[in-house]
C-alpha cells in the first residue's frame, strides 16, 4: 500500500474512487462530422449560447454560493470575449471543426495565461480551458449534464489531477464529491477555492505523484495531515468508514449548536469570528455563529478592474458591512496586495521573490494617496458600526508611527471637508511575519491589537511558499518555531493589555484550538464553515486544561509529534 | 542638499565625483568608416583578438585577484564563444559596420541572458554587454587604456549607474575609485563581487535614484548606512576629510596588527575566520589574520559546468583546504544552491518565489546520490586538516537527523571501498532560518556546532528580498527582532556548551563586533579584507563593557537608534 504526502487544505477524513476531470474528447472528436464554413459558425454561435444557459442555469442552481457565483460570472464574460470568439472564427475559416478550432483557440490563449509571472493571471488558464471543454462538449454532444450524470453515478468521488477546472469541481452537488486532490500546491485556485467553500476535504502541493495514482483507485484522504493512502486493506478501510460516520455524526451536531455561545466549560469567553471577501458574505458567517468579523479583506475591490475605487465606493462598501455586524466588531484590513496579490492599476514590475518584495503596508506607506483614500472610508464608515482597522506585513514599529500619522492627515482631511467620522477608530497590526512577532513586546504599546496571521508567518518562518509543491510538505503551521512566536506574539499582547487574535488558517484549525486558549487567545477569525466545529471544541474544553496543552506542546521538538498529541487529546476529549 | 538611500554592501565613508561608465560610443560610430564585408570581417577578427589580449593583460596585472581573474577567464571565453561570433559575422554579412554588428549582437544575446527567470543567469548579461563594447571599442579606436587614462586624471571617482560592466569597475587602479552607487539591489553581480574584493564603499538598491544624481556632482557616499549626500556644504565636506583621513590612518594600523591574536582586553578570544569560495583564497585570508575558515563554500565545484564534479574531484578540492588551513579549523558547507544559485544539471525549474523554495539541503535530502557523494569525499579529506560539515538552511531536528544517517551510510560505504576517511568530522548548522534561530534550543543538542548565516535570517525575518530595490532599504541586520533572533541562538548554544559562531555579512561589519562579543560569540567569520578592522575593535574591548552593549541594544526598539548608539560607542572607544 503506498501513501503519498501533500498539503492538507480543507481538513477531514474521506473515502472514495479516483476519478480524474480531464475526460478525453478525442473520440468524439474523431466521429465529430464538420460541416461548411457556414454550418460550422452556426454550429459555434449556438454553442457559445448554449454554454451561456448552462453557466446560467448553474448560478440560480441550489449549491451556489458567492464564491462559485463570481466564478461562473466571470466564465459568462469569456465566452464574450472578441478576440477569443475571433480566433475560433478564424480557425475555422481555415478549415478545421467548430470542436477542434474551441480547443485548440482557448488553449493557445490559456497558453499565454500559463506563460505569465503573475501567479494570479497564470491560474486564470484553467477558467479558459474550462470554457472551451464546455463549448467544445456542446458541439460534440457531450453536454455537462452527461458528465454529471456520470459523476453521479458514483457517491465516492476523490477528483484527481494536476491542476483542476473549477467547473469540474462545481459539476457536482453536494455529498456526492469527497475529496480533491491536485499536483499543483496554489490554494488560490477557483477550484481550491469552490471547494474550501464547500467544504471538501481537499489535499494540494502533491507534485507528480498524482500521476502514479491510477483511475478508479480506492483512496483514503485524510485533509488535516495532507496524507492520500492508496488502496487501503479492509481494516483500514472499515476503521475509515467509522471515523467519517463520526465526523458526520459530529458536524451535524456541531452545526446544530454553532450560534451557542463560545466559552469554555470554566467560562472564559473566545470571540469567533468570521473572515470575509467582500460586504455580502457576512449573513451566511452569521448563520454558522461567527460573532463579528476578524478580518475584512478590502481587496475585492481593487482586484480585476481597471481604476482604482474611490473614496465613495470604498466607504459604501466598509459601511455596508460595518452595518451588517451589527454590534459586533468588524474589523477591515488595509489593502494587502502584491506577493501573490497584484494590481492590473498598480505597476509592482517583476519581482524574483514577490514574498519578499513589495507589498501591502510597504505599498501604502509609499502610495499614501491611495492609502489617504482608504482610510478616509474606514473613518467615514465608523460612524455606522463597531470598525477597527488593520495593518498588514508590519515589521517595525516605525511603519505603525508613519501609519497612524496618515491616518491623524485622513481625520483633519475629513474634519475639513465637514464629514462625519469616527475618531476612535482603533488600529492594530496582523503579526505575520518573524520581525514582528519577534519583536511582538516592541510593537505593542503602539496598537490596540494583534492579529496572527498565520499563513505568511508560516511561509517566512520555515521559509517555505506553501504554493511551490517542491516544499509545501514542508509547511505546518505545528512547527515548534511558529508555535513560540505564536505563543510569545500572545503573552506580549497579554502582557500590554490589548486584545490578540488569530486569522490565519491556522486559526479554523480545530486541533490547534486548545492550544491556542492554552496560550490565551481571545479571538479566532476563520471561514465561517470552520466556526461550528471550532466553537465545538472550544465549548468541551476549560482553560486550565487548555494550558496544560500548551505546556506540553511547547515542550515538543516536531510538528508531527504535536500534531500526534494534539489529535490523541482530542480524541479522548471528545470520550 | 539631497539625501538617497540604498543598502550599504561595503562599509567605510568616501568623497567623490559622480562618473557614469556608460561612456557613450554613440559620435565614434557616426565617424566610424565601414569597408568591404571582407575588410570589416578581418577587423573584427583583429579586435577580437586584441580584446583576448587587454584581458590577458589585466589577468596577468598587479591587481589581479582569484575573484577578478574568474571573471576576466570568463570573458576571454565568451570572445570565443562560436553563437555570438556567428551572429556578428551574419550582421556584418548584411551590411553592417563591424562595431555596430558587434554591439547589436551582443546586445541581443545579453537580452535573452536578461530575460531569464534565474537571477544568476539574468546577471551574466552585464558580461555580454562588456564583453561587446571591449571590443566595438577596439574598433573604433576607443580602447580600454585610453579609459583607464580618463579614469586616472581624477582621484575621488564615484562610479554610479542602474548596473555595471564588471571591467568598469576592474579598469580602476587601487585607491583611485572611492566608491560604486548602483541602482539595481543584486550583491552577486560581478561589478559588486569586485567592489567587495578590493573593499571600494558600495551602495546597492538605489533603484531610480541613480538616474536623479547627476554626472559631476560631489557625493558623500556611506557605505555602513547606505547614505549618499549630494553635493555636501564646505563643513560637512570637511567633516568627512576627516573622518576619510581617520579612517586610512585606522585601516593602515588595523593592517599592521592584523595577524595578532584577537582577544579581549580582559583575556576572552574570539576566533576569526575567512569565508572563502575556492582553495586558493586561503593564502591571502591568512595573511590579513584569518584563523582558520568558517566558511567554506563547495558551490564553485559545482557551478558553471555541465556534469557533477565527481568524490575524487571534490576530493582534491577539500584535501587542499584542509591542509592549507594546517592546524586551523575549515568549515565546509555542504552544497547550498537552489534560489539565487542554480546549477544548469539540476533541473529545478520556475520557482515562484526561489528564496522560498526548494534549495540547500532541502535538495540534498532528496538527491541524495549528490548529497552522499559530497559527504564521502569530506569524510576523505577529513584526514589531512581539521575539518568540519555544516548543513545550510536547516529548519528542523529532523533533518539533522535525516543528514546525519545519510553521514553514516557514507562513512560505512568509505570503510566497506577500505578508504581512508576521519571518523569523527564534527556536524553543525547554518542557523538562517527563522525556524531554526526560534528553536535553537531544540536543535543545539544535536549539533556539535552552529554558524549564524545573517544574510538569508535577515531576509526571511523581515521578509525582504534584498536584490529587490523597491525593499532593500528595509534591510537590515540591526533591526531588533534579527538581534533577539541572534541573541536566542547565542545563549541556546552556551547553554548546550557547544561553539557558535558568525559566517553572515554582519559578521565582518565592524560596528557590530562589540554587541556579538557581548552575546557570547566564540566565532566571527568573514571575508578576509574586514579581518583587520573587526581584529582592531576585539582587541580594544572587555567583555563587561561588550555586555553592557548587548544590554542597551536589546531595549531598543529600530535599527536606526541601534546602529546610532553602536556608532557612538564605536566613536568614543576609539578616543
Amino acid at each position: 500500500m503506498t501513501t503519498f504526502f501533500g498539503r492538507g487544505v480543507v481538513s477531514g477524513v474521506a473515502l472514495g474512487r479516483i476519478k480524474r476531470p480531464a475526460q478525453d474528447l478525442t473520440a468524439y472528436l474523431d466521429r465529430y462530422r464538420p460541416g461548411s464554413v457556414e454550418e460550422e459558425t452556426s454550429r459555434l454561435e449556438q454553442a457559445l449560447a448554449g454554454a451561456k444557459e448552462q453557466l446560467q442555469a448553474l448560478l440560480s442552481g441550489p449549491a451556489v454560493d458567492d464564491t462559485l457565483s463570481a466564478i461562473m460570472e466571470a466564465h459568462v464574460m469569456m465566452l464574450d470575449d472578441p478576440g477569443l470568439v475571433a480566433s475560433i472564427m478564424e480557425k475555422i475559416r481555415e478549415g478545421d471543426s467548430a470542436p477542434r478550432s474551441v480547443l485548440a483557440a482557448c488553449e493557445a490563449y490559456a497558453a499565454q495565461f500559463a506563460a505569465l509571472d503573475d501567479p494570479y493571471l497564470r491560474e486564470r488558464s484553467a477558467d479558459i480551458r474550462d470554457i472551451g471543454r464546455r463549448v467544445a462538449g456542446l458541439l460534440l454532444g457531450v453536454d455537462g449534464e452527461g458528465e454529471k450524470a456520470r459523476g453521479m453515478a458514483d457517491s465516492g468521488v476523490v477528483l484527481c489531477a494536476s491542476d483542476m477546472e473549477p467547473s469540474a469541481v462545481a459539476a457536482y452537488p453536494p455529498g456526492q464529491l469527497q475529496a480533491l486532490l491536485l499536483g499543483q500546491g496554489s490554494t488560490t485556485s477557483h477550484a481550491v477555492i469552490i471547494a474550501k467553500a464547500q467544504g471538501i476535504v481537499t489535499v494540494v502541493g502533491l507534485g507528480e505523484a498524482v500521476d502514479q495514482i491510477p483511475d478508479g483507485a480506492e483512496v483514503i484522504v485524510d485533509g488535516a495531515s495532507g496524507e492520500v493512502r492508496l488502496s487501503p486493506d479492509e481494516k483500514e478501510r472499515n476503521a475509515v468508514l467509522v471515523r467519517i460516520a463520526a465526523q458526520a455524526e459530529r458536524r451535524r451536531k456541531d452545526l446544530a449548536e454553532a450560534t451557542l455561545p463560545a466559552v469554555t466549560r470554566d467560562g472564559v469567553k473566545v470571540q469567533l469570528a468570521a473572515n470575509i471577501g467582500s460586504p455580502g458574505e457576512w449573513e451566511k458567517a452569521r448563520a454558522l455563529g461567527a460573532e463579528g468579523v476578524g478580518l475584512f479583506r478590502s481587496e475585492f475591490l481593487f482586484m480585476e478592474r481597471d481604476a482604482l475605487p474611490s473614496e465613495e465606493e470604498q466607504f459604501a462598501a466598509y459601511r455596508q458591512a460595518a452595518e451588517g455586524c451589527g454590534g459586533h466588531l468588524c474589523v477591515i484590513r488595509t489593502l494587502d496586495i502584491g506577493g501573490d496579490k497584484p494590481l492590473a492599476h498598480l505597476a509592482i514590475g517583476h519581482e524574483d521573490n514577490p514574498f519578499l518584495g513589495w507589498r501591502a503596508i510597504r505599498i501604502s506607506l509609499e502610495r499614501t494617496d491611495l492609502f489617504r483614500t482608504q482610510l478616509k472610508a474606514i473613518l467615514r464608515a465608523g460612524c455606522y458600526g463597531k470598525v477597527a482597522l488593520m495593518l498588514p506585513m508590519v515589521i517595525s514599529v516605525g511603519e505603525i508611527r508613519q501609519a497612524r500619522a496618515i491616518l491623524t492627515e485622513a481625520a483633519e482631511e475629513l474634519a475639513r471637508e465637514g464629514r462625519e467620522f469616527a475618531a476612535n477608530v482603533p488600529v492594530g497590526i496582523m503579526v505575520e511575519t518573524p520581525a514582528a512577532a519577534a519583536t511582538a513586546s516592541l510593537l505593542a504599546p503602539a496598537c490596540d491589537f494583534f492579529s496572527i496571521g498565520t499563513n505568511d508567518l508560516v511561509q517566512y518562518t520555515l521559509a517555505v511558499d506553501r504554493g511551490n509543491p517542491k516544499v509545501a510538505p514542508l509547511y505546518n503551521h505545528f512547527h515548534p518555531a511558529v508555535l513560540r512566536l505564536i505563543d510569545a506574539t500572545i503573552q506580549a499582547a497579554r502582557q500590554q493589555g490589548i486584545w490578540v487574535g488569530m486569522c490565519g488558517e491556522m486559526a479554523g484549525d480545530p486541533l490547534a484550538a486548545p492550544l491556542l486558549v492554552g496560550m490565551g487567545i481571545d479571538e479566532l477569525s476563520m471561514s465561517a464553515p470552520s466556526i461550528p466545529q471550532v466553537k465545538a471544541v472550544i465549548r468541551s474544553l476549560s482553560v486550565s486544561e487548555a494550558q496544560k496543552v500548551r505546556k506540553a506542546v511547547l515542550a515538543m521538538e516536531d510538528a508531527a509529534a504535536i500534531r500526534a498529541y494534539l489529535e490523541k487529546w482530542r480524541q479522548s476529549a471528545a470520550r
